[in-house]
């Protein structure tokens, strides 16, 4: 693992690895992929002014997200199936954002069951897609703070997957050994049937997943559940404005990568309106498009308190599993203290008032 | 017709079908093509916000086109000759459109006669050029109002056509077969005659159209019929309000798809401006670059009721006939509907409320 | 001459045609050619709105220019030594220019006498470098005047020629048998002295001109002859209103088609502002990239009288002597026309009252 | 040295020349070097408007830095260990600076100590990283004002140095016979022991210097020496009021040439800020990516009094030693003085009333 000097190493050794459906569904984007594209070349237009003479011999990347102390301002990103990656799946990605001391999502799709994530001692947030079936949902929500899950994430851009243009042409479905670990025996079942034209994971998703999904679906949510809410696939200030009022206490501005409307905005444009809509009453956090110190640093001085990162880390699980996973974080790690204290930083905090020209 | 995922495969596929010389005239534009390109450029840089939480379950695609129901808010351009990419030509589309419940434009330079073309059952709108021979013209808006066609789009965007330097090349001809069946017999034969130096097509379309067509003309035209008026080729928002002020019923915003003038501005730029200048007297279409449903939206965003849709059909109708414009329709609709949900719009009328970013 | 469709065709067969240092010579700008470049590219970010239905079948592209009739707006730019592209050189040029009825700028470095381009029997303007010998100055400008020519144009960019890379690495002198016409034998010899390391065109012209031409100088011109006086290569609007508030009567908006300082403005992006500061109290002429009839309604829609072409008359020349610079004037006078009828102009005056967005 | 005829000659030359590690040391910048290309976009983009009529004939480019003459506005930037380039090094560069007349910044970790270089007799600055060992910075502070340097230039904007991929890629490290020459022996060291996975002159960089430069540092140097003092760095108006009032004298608005924090603002675009926030309280130079005499004006323009040339000055001294320093200097005295005559400037402080486009 010591031959990886940046996220874009690790990027080329994965997509060497995998097998190229695989791939292509961990990198792929929706339609043309014009919003993967521009998520990119967005983060890339933000130039910071860094600052000078400030001591910064003991700077730290130490960050508080949701009220906890992390190691830095970032978290694992909700993705599925991480066994598609590796056999050690979640529990790997787990293992290391503990050593690093960030917060893992799980996704409501993971590969193990949650509770036997949970227990690899890492700070957990629990993702939730809206089941059609709500007893399963209320279920899962339970097993969820009964596990010890910190926050519950619900992905509010997802009312179906999007046209993901790779898997359709690869007719990309799970494999035999790769299942939707929480949910009941069979329940993914759809996920692993090959048909001409379509992805299975994505008739599987639409077949459990409500298009219905509305604000008073988060007020329900928000009255069975004391754990902290966080809302990830938020865009416009609007929506922002409504949720901070409908007492969710996390917002992620996110395109979910760039794989569900192919033509939305790059996140990272919609940050600075975001975090002015909701006027300090939520907590910020960034996704789509992190892959370098730098980025995070980007994010910071736009507003956010953290970011999420999905891709880079599965990059890392297909290159070395667990060990892979740490170098990610290592990384990520070094490059942000490298970047905050380039740019004058000794501490998270300094990063906000940073300024930027684009 | 499976292999297609994306109207780019359909291109594609159109471009190693056809000859040459009838891709070029399909696919080219005028002088060295900057509109063509820039429309394109100008769309793909219309960031949409999506708004989340909102029950997309039912989300439809319906709309409302001068009033009567269509299937979604989409038209098939007026395209000349069809029969240049398939023996059913205006027939086949015809048919398709109908299957979708989208109207569909007759050139006037159709290589089927109109009547036989409005009783294919689709909801019919007939093109008009401005011919030197005002009593044929209105022989021919007779003919339309009695075969029943429900609206008259008169272009006004060529008082000839521009230098296309493809078609030049290319000494571009009609075949024998292929004849401007609504005009009398030989009225173009020009057409069909091989030249050195000059597109006989262009040559034909100069010899019959008038370059003198005015406001007058367009009074005279809504005086002596009383379908609905579109005028197709406004892009200066004084014309948009002075078309309002003249009682015609809809607006196409286009640039000819960047056939007509070289460097002319790409329709999407002036979409608003003309919606503005209208204020709401008239519909207003858009034309020009629309390759996927997350255009539509972007058009629908920037106040447009609709769009029109001319080289992709023709695509389908060279690939696979009737079935290939199946296929574009189905793609159109299931991408639009995609769109439209991802962007939190359960209908039509949703996406004008969107915000946009470019 | 009618395989050439637009101009590009004639730059790929001039390029073709002329031994490679005549060729770079011609086309090629100073340093880094940046500003040649950016000629190119800022034109082509110049979008217009073209209006409709309006009589444009009697569209004409007559002009006037200096208040004379001109078969179109635009004049042939003054270009050194037009010998070393074809035998017939200036002649061949000014004869394709009486046909069209532009007027023809001969340079002071006219490869024939200036009597003897003259009785060709075009509209003949001179140029004029500020020699360092006022006295043979003046007698060209007497010569001039005698001659018939209707106006002087003084360049006022070149205190001396700008490194051109392309010049100096192929060490580029005169041939024999192309010289300064009107100046005396002789005094061009250096131009055709080979050295290691300089451009022998570049040594003769420091030698021959000064670097000292002040606002004093155009006023002591000004006081000598009675013909209109132009200024050639103003960017500046200050420099602009000083001209105008010296007599001058014509302004050339012009960076020297990337000739002289590498890193200046396209002269496209100063017209307007040199327009307005001159508040009609000069015609303005725009001169640097204009390769179609679209540049042409470019710099009307933009506020210039006309342009200036240079290069690509020299590809004409090269090309086809006379025969060529006949194409070169029917293509740029077709696609001006073109272009003019198209934005919905039936005059030169109306493209004037177009809109653009860039 | 005649075949060069711009600094990009130069550069070909010597990336031809050097060893790759010794290439990658010079030419790289840090991370995925976005603000190393950035640098050249910006300064590319800035367009300068040419005055014209003003006699130039005794255009001169020189200038004045810290007060005192200077052949042209330019000095060597500091640049470590030239004796990797050329076993003359700093001597060498010294030499050709004293002829033309610019002054040389010796870095504090030049190959040769201080005195030697300063005995050849160039206009002398001395540049400074913080070292943690203060009595040693001290005992430098007061080598370099005996020896005669005639400023100290405090490099404020390396805590450490940052992620340079290709040294850590090469595991660069200096070879025994470039050392440190300033320091005392064996106090580089480190520099030159080759790790796995880290470039060895980072590693020595981090242990030498401190990461807790402060303003008090700032001040504390200011109360020690009576040298006029520069710092370079300086990005953030902010920070440039700052150091106006903390007594220096001179601040270079650097960004170390894409080296330090990668995403950082290209230098030209903070130089005019900058500019207005000292109010002539500070002389500003400018630094990062000057490349020809066109850039020169481009910062002259900008505001800036001089700039700083590292790279290009290293091109040459790997090409050819002393004589490939003075076809350095003599390519950027030909070029400047070329564009600020042909801007119609007559002297270096008329560059500053022109006007840019961006």
């Amino acid at each position: 693992m010591t031959d990886y000097f940046s996220l874009r190493d690790l990027e080329l050794a994965a997509s060497a690895t995998l097998p190229k459906d695989v791939w292509d569904f961990v990198a792929g984007g929706s339609g043309s992929e014009l919003t993967l594209e521009a998520n990119r070349t967005a983060l890339d237009r933000i130039r910071l002014v860094p600052r000078v003479l400030r001591d910064v011999s003991g700077c730290s990347t130490a960050a508080a997200l949701l009220g906890r102390d992390a190691g830095m301002p970032l978290a694992v990103a909700p993705v599925a199936y991480h066994r598609l990656l590796h056999p050690e799946g979640e529990l790997a990605v787990a293992r290391a954002a503990r050593r690093v001391g960030v917060p893992f999502t799980v996704g409501m799709l993971s590969s193990f069951p949650l509770e036997r994530i949970v227990a690899e001692g890492a700070r957990t947030w629990f993702q939730l897609y809206w089941l059609r079936d709500e007893t399963k949902l209320f279920e899962l929500v339970a097993r969820a703070e009964e596990a010890g899950c910190e926050a519950l994430m619900l992905t509010v851009d997802v009312p179906w997957m999007a046209r993901r243009l790779r898997d359709i042409r690869n007719q990309f479905s799970l494999p035999e050994d790769v299942t939707a670990a929480n949910l009941s025996a069979g329940a993914s079942s759809q996920a692993h049937e090959w048909r001409a034209g379509t992805s299975a994971v994505a008739a599987h998703t639409s077949a459990a997943m409500t298009a219905a999904l509305t604000w008073e679906s988060v007020e329900k949510l928000r009255a069975r559940t004391t754990l902290p809410l966080i809302l990830k696939g938020v865009l416009d200030p609007r929506d922002a404005r409504r949720a901070a009022d409908s007492g969710v206490d996390v917002l992620v501005v996110s395109n979910h990568g760039g794989r569900q409307l192919d033509g939305a905005v790059p996140s990272i444009e919609m940050l600075s309106a975001v975090r002015e809509a909701v006027a300090g009453d939520c907590e910020v956090l960034f996704d789509s498009g992190v892959r370098s110190g730098t980025d995070v640093l980007r994010a910071l001085a736009l507003g956010a308190t953290g970011v999420l990162v999905g891709r880079a880390v599965m990059w890392g699980l297909a290159v070395g599993g667990e060990q892979g996973v740490d170098t990610v974080f290592r990384l990520l790690a070094d490059e942000f203290r490298d970047a905050l204290g380039l740019a004058g930083c000794a501490s998270v905090c300094d990063a906000a008032r940073l300024r930027t020209v684009s």
